[in-house]
């Protein structure tokens, strides 16, 4: 760049200018400056057009799409929070910033058009790494048939921010309210991997490579659940970013009813099990470790069983039936000691210490 | 709360645990945590089914929207990136964080159906301003004829961090794409008002009181943009986020024309022309500094004066002829010198410091 203008209109104080470009999507045609510079790499090879749906993409003040029902939701992603980057690479920070935006969409049965990136970054890190967290954006929405609708970059005053705000089709979306008393409750894929690398980074170790897989590159259901939407099995249905036990009682709350969970039945990440000290640690991994992002989802009573053979031959991922509906309230565990309730759900990370 | 469970699925590291709450919108139907009974007050007292349009509003996944074309952009909104915490109170900041990305609605002449927010704050600013971050919001959406479609809360590492998805019905948006040769270039309102503020806060002084108004409450120009758009007047808008001279190298690059500015023609805020040293300081306010939230649109030549006089009755708002569009490319000044190119756009917080 031959020219510059710094900061805040130009009033910059020295110490932490107040400073922030409002431009919406923007593509192409823009003006100059290093900022659009970077803004444009970010649709360099991108994939345009994908799945329809899409009017006015990137390069305008709003992306514009069509559709018979819209869904939509926005995931904030912040270093220190939500990951560390002696974790993982720029990639897949972006990668699974993404996912964890676009379960939102599988949890509905929304088909993915597209998602919109604003991007907060140092000066420094704009020139290292925002190509690669916004290329690992990409790779997540253009996998599951969607395309980056907008990116936006801003600076930050220090931690990497993503926040990622996915836009699908919803003709049908099938909710969290519409379990009923005597359905039954199933879960895509194994639980606690994602947490058990968290743990194992956590003391100063490194996570095995299937676990770290689980945390670095999971896959949002997107298909798993157009799949089974299709064939109009769900009744209710919630990803599973929060844990297994928060984001049951998220669904029994919203559909009036109680959830008891077979204990024995919840599928442990084989890896975390191996990586847990006993089997309740491997259980609790498995129920408290958010971030699984599968679906859990229920059925009435016996209308999956004549489809699971053939969901898994399709995915490759296990369904396993992890409990059942009940008329009442709240979150029950069903082990060999009988039934107890749940505990408070997942991580509230808002509540105090003590 | 009687119960807790701590950060990143009870695996804190005691220093900065990585815990990251995913929910989607969500509403008063949860489960149970200090998190969620914050979450729930977003929406107490909230205006629901306002324009029509909202399918699902916030409790579940994702919000669920239908409209013949809906828009949808992203604002993030960074403490000491956008605004210092000792400039606006907390309700000012969350509602300038939602005029922002309304303004975006406003530049395509998009009807607001509502805001998604996604907010980022430490656990000690969950409890003292997460609520009148929100009623700021709210109070922003719903004064534009919207609702609050999902509010979600994560912890932040240290600033507060204000993601603001808007979404609206634009059946006929209005791009940046359109402008033709011949055309006239105007801007609503005064300009350079919100940038006199900062500049004064940045200098250690209080801003006078309409500068400070500007800064912390300005108007998102949703319904002059529909009056507009309605009266199929502007060819072609903009909302003025970034400054007056970088979103129009925005505007005629997108629409492949070149723009001649008028330098008389600018409208400055009358208090930010009395605050500056200089009618040339006063007129560099007027187009390098941002967030004025204008809306600067080009029309077919003489078709808007005869609607003028309505206009400013109709909203109190001056419209001022700035322009002209002509073959070419770039933005150009003309005044008493003859005519000059425009140096590079607003500001671009990316370039380096030399």
């Amino acid at each position: 760049m031959d020219q510059r203008v710094v900061g805040a209109g130009g009033f910059g104080d020295g110490g932490d200018p107040v400073a922030g470009s409002r431009s919406g999507p923007v593509l192409s045609r823009l003006g100059r400056g290093a900022e659009f510079d970077l803004i444009r790499g970010f649709y360099r090879g991108a994939r345009r057009g994908g799945t329809g749906g899409v009017r006015i993409g990137a390069g305008d003040d709003c992306a514009v799409v069509v559709g018979e029902s819209i869904a939509i939701s926005a995931d904030l992603s912040i270093e220190g929070v939500h990951f560390r980057r002696t974790w993982l690479s720029p990639e897949e920070i972006g990668y699974r910033a993404a996912v964890a935006a676009l379960s939102d969409l599988a949890a509905m049965a929304a088909r993915p058009i597209g998602i919109l990136a604003s991007l907060a970054v140092t000066p420094d890190d704009a020139v290292v790494i925002a190509d690669s967290l916004m290329l690992g954006v990409r790779r997540a929405v253009e996998g599951v048939g969607g395309e980056l609708l907008g990116g936006d970059l801003t600076r930050s005053p220090g931690p990497v921010i993503l926040d990622i705000v996915v836009v699908g089709e919803a003709a049908s979306p099938v909710l969290r309210s519409g379990a009923k008393a005597g359905d039954e409750v199933w879960v895509t894929g194994t639980l606690g991997g994602a947490a058990a690398a968290v743990r194992a980074w956590g003391s100063g170790a490194v996570p095995e490579s299937t676990l770290r897989e689980r945390f670095a590159a999971p896959t949002a259901r997107v298909r798993e659940a157009l799949w089974l939407a299709e064939r109009t099995l769900p009744r209710a249905m919630i990803d599973l970013s929060d844990g297994l036990a928060g984001d049951l009682e998220h669904l029994a709350a919203a559909s009036g009813v109680a959830i008891v969970l077979q204990s024995d039945a919840v599928p442990v990440h084989p890896a975390a099990a191996t990586a847990s000290k006993s089997i309740e640690d491997a259980f609790e991994l498995a129920i408290r470790g958010g971030e699984d992002y599968e679906i859990c989802f229920a059925v009435r009573p016996g209308s999956l069983v004549p489809h699971q053979a053939d969901f898994e031959r399709s995915f490759g991922v296990p369904l396993t039936r992890i409990g059942t509906v009940e008329a009442g309230a709240g979150v029950f565990l069903e082990g060999t000691e009988g039934r107890t309730p749940l505990p408070p759900p997942g991580f509230a990370h808002f509540d105090g210490p003590d």
